[in-house]
């Protein structure tokens, strides 16, 4: 097919019409997991998935952007199955994401997410900690009571991706704690956080629909791309995000000090820019006044990070990874139509806002 | 055979050579499977394991009494697999029984464990929570890699445990803000944070040795009253344990306002001891200086807990459900020496001493 016409058929992709099935096909298989745990937790869970507020009334919470979910039924239909057969893997991703979500909050002592105060905040630190275990647990539980040799496989492939994340807190906690970080950690890092996920999102609903080996590793390395593309997009946001959109306070990273890529390619670049900013940044780290520094002292600490070519740099490492992850899918045989979806989900995170 | 002739063969039965054969077979495989974490995460469980200390030099620690490692190799002589066949059903029950230990230790804000500052007091919470969620996750990893169908059962029967080890956890939390608490009540709790995963660890071998659903739930039920007898005889330590043995301080489970059995069937037995504990509770509830409470002012709680039939009553709970567990025995064929060794290990569960 002419490169215009592909194009044209990406452009045709409704992501929209795509997140909404997405999160429709999941939402009541996730909130009927959520009614098994019990009492407090499952009002707990239901208040950071968006679905009560604190007072326990119901709120029509958007639950995010849905990336996930969207990946997972349509890797079943790679294998020529319906997007239901997915759904179970659907479910088990967004449990580990918010597994994932509930402990980093609290280990970081992030306030906000969402617009709306963190569990641990709302809850205490120990509801925070039992949910996300009961989360976790209940991941592992949606996959494997299918009792099925195709749920096996997807079990383990989402236990993998679960150490991975682990391992990626463990790295971002430690990097915190250090003055310099290569390029090559940050990524490294972001891999393990967002890439394993992401991998298994794009993988699990082929799995579940049967796929071989060989299919589900290709798919997971479409959406580990993917997962480092959104990364470095959400690294963009972080410093330069619309706090209206993003949910997040402004220059979010910068305030947390965290090491993030567009800060780690600055750093590595050398020339002025560069070790003005690496002056700047060492000498915050010895600040005790540094939460309470002015919009004016951080939009400086940005404008240094540009000048040093590091956003450009993120915006291009995006752009990079976008590239490997369609390119990854040439390697499986699929409906075009399915191809074609993933493809507009691609351009879809590299593109977004929030 | 004859009664005499059955005690004869149980008391036969090297209760610490069957201890020791679960911990020499179970433990390289646990080193092998924390090593896989990224630092410091590998150094904060080989603390928490009693590998090291916590200045990282190697000790001697001897890492718990190793009654779930030894059920698990046992189970899966049922099946007439050799012991080894059991070992990664052992790392994984072990793996976690450990996760929930690092957690529950935070959430609770116990500062001891086995002699030792718990890994929250010397790491801090985030490592706590995070080597915590690694252990749970190698825990699936180890049994899912497997790649058998008989893999795939096991993680299902330990994530269906792990979750009721969670959901008892939280009914445990949510007791503490209780004035009353049924003795029904407290069972449920002491089945799903005890019986649940001694359930496991006594089928989870038997399971990998490829015996029917049938046999592992019959073996459940057998771990699962031993894990009620466990926690009965848990219960009295804590309360009349020897500090020397238990590691715990004097009085444990009193400072901590536990409503253990004791606690609970004392007061639920009626009589003038029975109120006249159930207002000294009640009035220690609102009092602020409780932590400086001296040891006779404990003693005199623990003496009216006696006098109202509370620790009688625990250790005859016990020996009702050592009982049960017993005649669960009786519904599974398998090798007599391997009965006779699971009828030992459930004889030690009751009469030990810490």
């Amino acid at each position: 097919m002419p490169p215009a016409e592909k194009a044209a058929r990406r452009t045709a992709v409704d992501v929209t019409a795509l997140l909404e099935r997405g999160r429709t096909l999941a939402t009541p298989v996730l909130r009927a997991a959520v009614d098994r745990l019990v009492s407090p937790m499952d009002t707990v869970a239901a208040y950071h998935f968006g679905w009560i507020d604190a007072q326990g009334n119901p709120t029509d919470g958007d639950g995010g952007k849905a990336v996930r979910p969207a990946l997972a039924v349509l890797s079943a239909q790679v294998t020529g199955a319906a997007p239901e057969v997915g759904v179970p893997g659907a479910v088990a991703v967004e449990l580990v994401h918010n597994f994932s979500l509930l402990h980093d909050d609290l280990m970081d002592g992030d306030e906000q997410r969402r617009h709306r105060d963190t569990v641990w905040k709302v809850h205490g630190p120990a509801q925070a900690i039992l949910v996300g275990d009961a989360l976790f647990a209940l991941a592992g539980e949606v996959l494997l009571e299918l009792g099925t040799v195709e749920a096996g496989r997807a079990a383990r492939r989402l236990t993998t991706a679960s150490r991975a994340l682990i391992d990626g807190q463990a790295q971002d906690m430690s990097y915190e704690h250090r003055d310099r970080v290569s390029v090559e950690e940050c990524l490294e890092m972001e891999g393990n956080k967002t890439g394993a996920l992401l991998a298994c999102a794009s993988s699990i609903g082929a799995v579940l629909g049967g796929a071989d080996a060989r299919t589900a590793d290709t798919l997971e390395r479409y959406g580990h791309h993917l997962g480092l593309a959104f990364q470095a997009v959400d690294d963009l946001l972080g410093i330069w995000g619309d706090p209206e959109a993003t949910g997040k306070q402004t220059w979010s990273d910068l305030r947390q000090r965290k090491k993030s890529l567009p800060v780690v390619a600055a750093l590595a670049a050398g020339g002025p820019a560069s070790e003005q900013l690496g002056e700047m940044l060492a000498a915050d780290a010895k600040r005790q006044d540094f939460a309470n520094f002015s919009e004016e002292e951080f939009a400086a600490r940005a404008a240094l990070i540009e000048e040093a070519g590091g956003r450009e740099w993120t915006a291009g490492e995006a752009r990079r990874q976008h590239t490997v992850a369609i390119e990854a899918l040439n390697a499986v045989d699929m409906p075009e139509q399915v191809r074609d979806q993933f493809t507009a989900l691609a351009d879809f995170v590299v593109v977004r806002k929030r």
